[in-house]
């Protein structure tokens, strides 16, 4: 699929959503269960997400598409407020509604043009990316993270499934 | 985690409205496309989470608990109603909430009681299972194809993220 900025929108505008559809009534302990040593809980996950939002997508479109000569992205600390302070699910999943608002109420203030997809800016590890490489980047990185919590959310269940654990791919990854 | 009924439903209710986020307003050609040969659409999948709530869920559920002898359960045709017919996504997302709606209040109706939970049918292939099995595979079956979901429309931008896709585990899974 070739990029259209309507579609990547569209994909961006529906994570709240979606997020709050998976993660509100469910316990606390399926909320902060994980996948093992070094995994995210669903409330890390999306500690994460609200981290992008505030620290990284919006402020490396800026760069891009800013007069300056300096084009280098400052490195995204992907561990960033992954912590889970004292806050509800629900105060995060509105933290997040809330900031990506913002950052799409940005974006449709830029007027962002089809001549300004190969604009450039420089990743601190890859060098030269594309606008239209960092708003594709964004959408799939929503969908990975709620791929995410899926998995974790259905991993809680894996010995309850008993024989059905070998049908359920989603278990064993 | 241990069992819970009520978790699972929270889940299994929670689903209708996740997909509908997720596939609401996405152009007609991401919601056809797949992962390559062999692999389901986003509409696929959809059809295939209709199909269950037609035929196999509730009917095994019933199967469990009823006073016949024989518990064997039918096999279910997993590739069965995948095929889109020519159906909005909107139509099917309504489908699959009616569907599920009726699947839920038919659980509510049966008074599960926590002596239920270790009744048992027998899987043609599996032999002897629980219907705290069942039922924890049901919202673990929901989980994984959400996140499959995910995963068919990130892949539409496996290329469009440039040098990011060695970032985004997604997309090479």
């Amino acid at each position: 699929m070739e990029f259209e900025l309507n579609s990547s929108i569209n994909i961006l505008s529906q994570t709240p959503n979606t997020l709050s559809s998976l993660l509100t009534n469910l316990p606390e302990s399926w909320l902060n269960s994980n996948e093992g040593a070094e995994t995210w809980s669903p409330k890390q996950i999306l500690n994460h997400l609200v981290h992008g939002e505030r620290t990284d997508w919006v402020s490396r479109i800026k760069v891009i598409l800013s007069e300056n000569d300096d084009k280098s992205f400052k490195p995204f600390d992907r561990e960033g407020s992954v912590i889970v302070r004292d806050k509800s699910i629900l105060q995060i999943l509105d933290d997040f509604r809330i900031e990506r608002e913002k950052s799409l109420a940005f974006l449709f203030s830029l007027e962002i043009k089809e001549t300004d997809h190969m604009k450039t800016g420089v990743h601190p590890e890859f060098g030269e990316v594309t606008l239209k490489q960092l708003i594709s980047t964004w959408a799939v990185h929503d969908l990975g993270h709620i791929a995410q919590i899926c998995r974790v959310l259905a991993k809680q269940y894996k010995e309850e499934v008993g024989p059905w654990v070998n049908y359920l791919s989603i278990l064993t990854r």
